[in-house]
């Protein structure tokens, strides 16, 4: 791993733990990792049980990172870590997090257990109590763009996951102004499988997804709620989404078709917000993201351009009866890794884009 | 090719000839009417001057129909044939469409030219004087769902393009019974590569297709006044559609993701129409359609299942603001070639599903 | 069902029943079924026990063909009907075979189960005893074009796999002739990926497979055997091959690419077997064979050209120190299902190509 | 771009020129030398006169690299450059070549032109006149692992091209140990379709690729003659080799599946050479380079461990026979422009992993 500090002359490096360690998201952050001048990964905690290599379980990391993973056990918190990243699944997660931050370890948690400040939200939608409470009260909501200043005090981040990344950083600016019905919007998903997760199931068999594409949970992804969640609490109003997600026979990259409805539409007839004006408080709004794209004139946001990328692209286009907002994001690590990596500079008041261009 | 009618008996077949023989829609109508127990293709009309075999041009064509193409000529039409599929480009084909008519051939045409009843429409979208007033007067749309008699009467048809068919069948049943604001209406498209044409351009170069997603034509795709137009005929109401089309990364295939208004939910809160009313309502108009499968439950329309077949697979849905449809077809299928060759099953009092089981 | 049979008169229809049907060659085996004139579907078996429909496990068969399934029993085998697909796993296979042949029940096995005339052979690859001795030595290996003489007489045939067909009709012409050394023979083959079944599993994840290509099973596949064992056979010479098997992301199709020794190189230097004199002998042997093409000239197989097709596509072409062969099939078609009902119309009587054009 | 020099307090940095900046390759090397620490891209030489941004050309550098493009020009070419990267056509690139080196400049050069010690050979295969003699004679072949040492001293490499790469560095140990026949050599290589460039052609085209697999240029292949060409001169014999190349539906990657026979197989009969002692062979050969993997056991090469990286994994496996061995790399990387940064680091003294982890 060292080797990828080359001519950096490392004094102290912050030391970092994954746990869960074999997830796609994982590995993308594992990478991005080895890549920042400031940070060491030091412990890998996996539920295996056999203390693999991590570069057993991903060969790609041969030669890069070959260090044995340790099996997570509750009763044995690594307590040497400066960072953790947590990569269980929901429920599980609040189960370890408690753990590391009593030990003054910052966490950067990319499951649903942190993103919500309404604990009932939360247990309505995965089916579970939290059992965190002190946890879920003081954790930030992991979007640098909308709550940076939240980030850098924290030391518990919730990190977004990766339709709630690119729908709430498309909505966000027009919701703000209160120019469009914060209940009339539609959000149109579409996700490549690495989305679906590494499990092997029928819906991410190869033959199942190639050449073909369909839309699932139509009426109850419980991503929405979590986009309503944010932006209701971000814009000072109810925000209420259609959301529809569909699979799309690809590795990574999401892209969101997003119908909103201009408010003074109704009263002004077609177009009565115009293009110019629009782009404009987009602009003002993101121009000083290192992250955000804005698209201009006949360009559209192209998951290829963002992939392997922590970039998010925009483009907003008013037409007769709405504005559609477009937004693509790499789901693994804008709408993951990077973004956590993202939150983990600004956490430790390291440069925000560092590691991650 | 009469390999095919092994065991039929062939008495007197329908002779065929295609006019424009090399499009990828010609070679899926080609293979389906080698299928038909009542056909024969005669002629093979081409743009290229060097008379090569169709097999030359599509090699899996191969010692199933090695029959040698025609440049086609204004002024020296095919007369011995019965019936013919023209697939040239809009605007080219009403050039051709009317020496054939006139001679009492059968036609059923591919482009936009006879899909408008109002021509001045054509014009504006088409950017062309259109030439034939006799034939947009007498043609009409070929989508047997919707204008099955008036097909039974015509001997000319105007097949419709691949995005409308899915959208008209989608929405005409909520449409017709007045449910739904027609002017308030969201259709997200996405179709594979083959719906771009088989010319190599930039956009359809497989590195910039392949592992990407993006919309085009956002607010202006030129699909969107034949559906309006066609919705509002047939449902006696203005029908206004906001469209927007995806490239995905997979050969053939649409899937239509339709996000329409209930009229009652305004008064009577959310959800006032019952999922169970709804579906009756599609059963009722489609249960005796060969071509049209409902999901039901938790199914959704997947573009895996109707690829290489003439289904139109749709689902519906009422979500706490709007009702979704979903609808499924083979672009190059019940989005061209084989709901051309219903048209002509419809035309000539064959079965209708004949060659397309 | 019955919808298929437009036209055509049903008379007495033969029964079929397909034991096994939830594999994907089972979808491509009803499909192919369904549009035969002369057999109607009676009977599906399958392992599982809570009696599906064949549409609810294949939505694309919905409105085609919603007959029941029937749990497979050794106990309870449907004697009603004339011939049966079995598309068991090797070594359950040959527990059922056995008990529909006794009943006067045609088989066509897709197993490895009785594709081998040497049982310890079979024993030796398989791992397994072979408990139906009377079927190892009754079967007839189920490749028309090389035993259709056979095949006409036998009650039970062995259906080969993909890489079989695919490799062994590539070769059959050279061996034949003594033209090349049968113990240097390389077969580089690419698979598809529905080749590796239906089950979910790491390597059939769609994120392991796409944008990925590997070899497996490198010096030990068990088609070798199967491949050496019949050529052996066939040209009564102790044939050898290397064959190294890459997984490629696409759902169906294999090529192989096969690099054969001219026997005459040695003494007359490169390219003493001239090209015109390998391509007649290819011509002679197989020029009336329905289902083979030879690509003539710069012509070369593609997967594409045999997708959804009985076709085997074959170039040869002699290069300085080779025989360069290429074959291409469908894995699904002629590599199983098709190949399956070319075999049913031998055995039959009915027209070779009969529901296969 | 200086944003990705974040805390490196960048001293002097060497000015690098890319000369023919729209290719797939282009695009790639600019990202890996934006992670360079040592070098600042100054220039960006295009054909196309209307002088773009190249994040016009390539949208994924929007906001990372926004440089406008020159238009190349023989009378005006930058001389304030320290190195130029020319990606340049073979036979156009020596026009240019000569003009930078004799500027002191040192040059990378993806095209051929540079590749062959021997001028007669490569105006055989390209099939015009070499006019830079000096160059040809002052050119190194850009293999580190192979010719680290003339890298160090020269000023101008020919970058070798990604067949032959994956070819020479899997076949090198074994050669040069003379333990195989150098005239029995087989090489069936697989690769994504960016190795065809960027061009829309029929080839190229979406639809063509997709669900397909296909040889090409079989048994004439441009590759041929310059990987024997360097292993001859490399392993001091006459190496001939049967090269067979085939398009794969992905974007990237390459896979060589490469089929030597054992010297002492003959006496000794199958398997005399243990797979021990020829995994020692290589791990001997490969053990201290950096960008070489080799695999243990059953693990075998796949493109996508080594996509977006400039490592080639190998493996190597004695059957029966013959020795099987496996090679995979990025065709982008360490087929072109991780491949050139690494010859880049070589001949200015950087560390020659810099960049490129």
């Amino acid at each position: 791993m060292d080797s990828v500090k080359i001519g950096l002359g490392n004094t102290t490096l912050l030391k970092i733990g994954i746990v869960g360690a074999t997830a796609y998201t994982s590995l993308e952050l594992i990478k991005i990792l080895l890549r920042h001048p400031k940070v060491k990964i030091t412990y890998l905690g996996v539920r295996k049980t056999d203390n693999p290599k991590i570069s057993d379980i991903f060969p790609a990391l041969k030669h890069i990172l070959d260090l044995p993973c340790t099996t997570i056990d509750q009763k044995d918190i690594p307590t040497t870590i400066d960072l953790a990243f947590i990569t269980l699944p929901p429920t599980v997660s609040m189960q370890y997090v408690p753990l590391f931050t009593k030990n003054g370890i910052k966490v950067i948690d990319f499951s649903a257990d942190y993103r919500f400040r309404d604990k009932s939200l939360y247990e309505k939608w995965y089916k579970a109590q939290h059992t965190d409470n002190n946890g879920i009260e003081t954790a930030v909501y992991g979007l640098p763009e909308l709550f940076r200043n939240e980030i850098k005090k924290t030391a518990l981040v919730g990190n977004p996951g990766c339709y709630t990344t690119a729908t709430i950083l498309a909505l966000a600016p027009l919701l703000a102004k209160g120019l469009i019905y914060p209940e009339d919007i539609i959000v149109d998903a579409k996700s490549g499988v690495s989305g679906r997760g590494r499990e092997p199931k029928e819906d991410t068999h190869y033959c199942e997804c190639n050449e073909n594409i369909e839309a699932y949970s139509v009426g109850g992804h419980r991503h929405s709620p979590e986009i309503e969640h944010i932006l209701s609490i971000k814009t000072h109003q109810k925000v209420s989404i259609q959301f529809v997600p569909h699979l799309i026979p690809m590795n990574r990259g999401i892209l969101c078709t997003i119908y909103a409805k201009p408010k003074n539409a109704v009263a002004g007839g077609a177009l009565s917000l115009r293009n110019e004006e629009i782009f404009e408080l987009y602009k003002e709004a993101y121009s000083k993201e290192p992250f955000i794209r804005l698209k201009e004139g006949q360009e559209v946001p192209r998951t290829k351009d963002v992939a392997y990328t922590n970039f998010c692209d925009i483009s907003v286009k008013a037409t007769e009866n709405r504005i559609v907002i477009l937004s693509a994001i790499d789901n693994l690590i804008k709408g993951a890794s990077g973004q956590a990596v993202q939150n983990m500079n600004v956490m430790c008041g390291f440069d925000e884009k560092m590691g991650l261009l």
